[in-house]
């Protein structure tokens, strides 16, 4: 490799603040809702609401199987939204959404926010995804007038981009960012994204036993809105803020892409009772098979930004999008990587389901407890973090973190420390039982598992 | 005024090259779909479909004197889509939406893209809105497929700002293609709006025959395709193509703002018959009382860019987005400007109707038009353009263009000009009529009309 960085200056000696977009996540925040929905209850409601088909009796059957241990929901599975005489259309999905989705929203902002230590006036930009919304205005600006942003806050809501939405969220944050530092200006834009995905069950559920087919939707997605705060590293003058900010990650760079005619295998289609999941029996080998090539060119476009130990991809840690068990494994596999390099997608997944694209930012805060650090492969945590989601499209994004492995601990200053703001522990997760490194295993290597969900896997 | 410019270079004598942000608006493309739907055809859908009732008949009234001579539709008034025994779904609605709306952007970008001399490879970014779609993968993923482009061109599709997203869509690409300028990468960036309203009749006329209200969005809206091609400046290796491009406009600045506790006054509710329209009758005051301010806060954050005669707002022309004709005539109120400096959302309003985020683009197309030149204030055309809509939360989106009056006319030579590009000349507009400054004036000075309107306009 060339002693040249992509900038043109030299580090041949690997200098760790070699950063040439300058963009950092200084604070990131993940509220999941209060209730955990386990199989049975599932079971509850397929009893009470339809009659014992195959494809129910199915249904149920891979839902014991799928390797999450409880889906995090809004309600009970006795909420009233789930069980009516027929499914709520998608104005009332609507209200509950709002009625929901912003208060949860809010908590994850305020937590990123926090952690950056940064006060609403702060706050520059906003970009914001959901696939299960479609207010007028959007959601976004209902959690901006109650975090109380100014009225000139920029808004970006991304539409269109399903599970993939977090981390095509993250790219439009540093893109906007980028473009303010062009003009020598402070950015912090907060990042958002929330799904409430679990109310449009009794939908899910009378698509199946209509058409008597094999939908795992209601097996798999959940509800949760994650945040994150991207930094220019500009201050309110234009100056420049290194080394009084204390990052998360360093945001380093990223790849999209779209696969080649795979549009009618991956979807989320409106429907009068919501949206639809869309999904082919191509997804899981589309999904592994473009990974190689998006981290590939993930690395080209980095130049030589990489120390010579991180080339390979179980070189990394990775911050996958668990769309399912066979999203997991079938990526495992095809990388030549360990359940363990991929140990903060396991536990997401398995606590709380795949959220759509609200799980990437909570698999990225995950990433960084102290319990995930004591299960990195060989003992040893990676610098350097590949982020990968898939959506509809297909679309796979793909991008390369810098894990700062001092945060929180006094080396790198916050110039925010003033504020007030306390830097959110990673000690104290708010989840209250975390997989421990046997689960992991055991889900990874549950043989009737990858054998009930072949073929049947989401994004 | 200083004679210090915004980037801190000198330039007390006004410099007509003086554009910091580098961007240009290279090529616009419109395109509406083949039926015109006239008043009397409301009328006939009612009769066909709906008692007599004191709301209808308000209704069909005021859809006499809206001052739209037709509304842009992708079907005449017995398309089966408005002739059913019941609306159509909001699923039927997204497959009418992509069959049809999918071609109209289509031959926009590419009317867009032909003017600008740019080939599919050369499209670096896409920005698209719709507030009449929710398909996932968003309507954006088809255009770009049957455009041809990049699968790695990097896509951002926003929702939730419903009229304003045209100006938002704009707003967005100019950070975009800052950011990329940053990095010293090319940016061309597809900016892409399409609105199917139409289809949306018979459930609007099914809410006013059950609710008795006065809902007028049946009167207003049409349906439009309409793009433009944004410019950062930067060729293929990064290098400045400056005098290598023929801009119609410069894109100088914006400023987008939120008024405050307003977001139940304007609204687009997603239901199961697509989505339903919410205005109350504070809009058009609203709207009228924004515009000062915002182009107050548009003209400072300018510092001293703009030259000594273009200070007041009846120094420029304005490209307004036309809601409707209190919107219009209100803002030329507030402002004190006449309709001649509005003509162009005039003439677009009376020939086509509000395509929502389609229009105003639409607007800007049209403003560079001869016809239009013909009818400027004084018979003085402006070199400076103020870019204005409103949308849902209230949102104010303003912008600052600077037309170049040298367009086409050789000044300036497109480095594309190889590609064989023509440059779509002004003269041939695809619109059959033209509204004539008598009719504009008739429009404008319909007592009736503003009698009719007063209190429900919308965005």
């Amino acid at each position: 490799m060339s002693s040249q960085g992509a900038n043109g200056t030299s580090h041949g000696h690997f200098d760790p603040h070699f950063n040439p977009l300058h963009l950092s996540i200084t604070g990131i925040g993940v509220e999941y809702p209060p209730y955990d929905l386990v199989p049975g209850d599932l079971d509850k409601l397929v009893a009470k609401h339809y009659p014992e088909t195959p494809a129910m009796k199915k249904i149920c059957a891979i839902n014991r199987f799928t390797g999450i241990e409880s889906r995090s929901s809004i309600g009970p599975s006795d909420h009233s939204i789930a069980n009516g005489e027929t499914p709520p259309g998608i104005d009332t999905l609507c209200k509950v959404w709002l009625e929901y989705g912003v208060p949860l929203s809010v908590t994850a902002a305020k937590k990123a926010m926090k952690e950056a230590g940064l006060k609403p006036e702060d706050i520059t930009h906003m970009v914001s995804t959901t696939c299960t919304n479609s207010a007028n205005p959007g959601f976004d600006h209902f959690v901006a007038k109650e975090l109380g942003l100014s009225n000139s806050v920029e808004k970006v809501l991304l539409h269109g981009v399903g599970c993939s939405g977090g981390l095509a969220a993250v790219r439009t944050a540093s893109n906007l960012a980028l473009g303010a530092r062009f003009r020598r200006r402070k950015a912090r834009v907060l990042v958002l994204a929330c799904e409430i995905s679990t109310v449009m069950v009794r939908s899910e559920l009378d698509s199946i036993n209509e058409s008597q087919g094999t939908r795992i939707g209601v097996c798999l997605f959940s509800d949760c809105a994650s945040s994150l705060i991207m930094s220019n590293g500009l201050g309110d003058s234009g100056e420049e803020m290194a080394g009084h900010e204390d990052p998360i990650y360093e945001y380093l760079a990223y790849d999209h892409r779209i696969l080649p005619d795979t549009e009618q295998d991956l979807g989320f289609d409106v429907h009068p009772l919501g949206w639809k999941v869309i999904l082919s029996p191509r997804v899981p080998s589309l999904a592994q098979g473009s990974v190689a090539p998006a981290f590939k060119a993930l690395l080209a476009s980095m130049g030589d930004q990489l120390p010579e130990d991180y080339q390979k991809p179980q070189d990394f840690d990775w911050a996958l999008h668990p769309g399912g068990a066979t999203i997991l494994t079938g990526v495992e596999k095809a990388m030549g990587v360990s359940s363990e390099h991929m140990r903060a997608s396991y536990a997401t997944y398995m606590a709380h389901g795949n959220s759509s694209s609200a799980t990437i930012m909570s698999v990225m805060d995950r990433m960084r407890h102290k319990d995930m650090d004591d299960m990195a492969p060989g003992g040893k945590v990676k610098e350097y973090v590949v982020g990968c989601a898939f959506g509809p499209g297909i679309s796979v994004e793909v991008c390369m973190l810098k894990r700062n492995l001092s945060h929180g601990k006094g080396e790198g200053q916050r110039a925010s420390t003033s504020l007030g703001g306390e830097i959110t522990p990673p000690e104290t997760d708010s989840e209250g039982s975390l997989p421990d490194e046997e689960a992991l295993k055991d889900a990874k290597q549950e043989k009737d598992l990858e054998r009930m969900l072949e073929g049947v896997e989401l994004d």
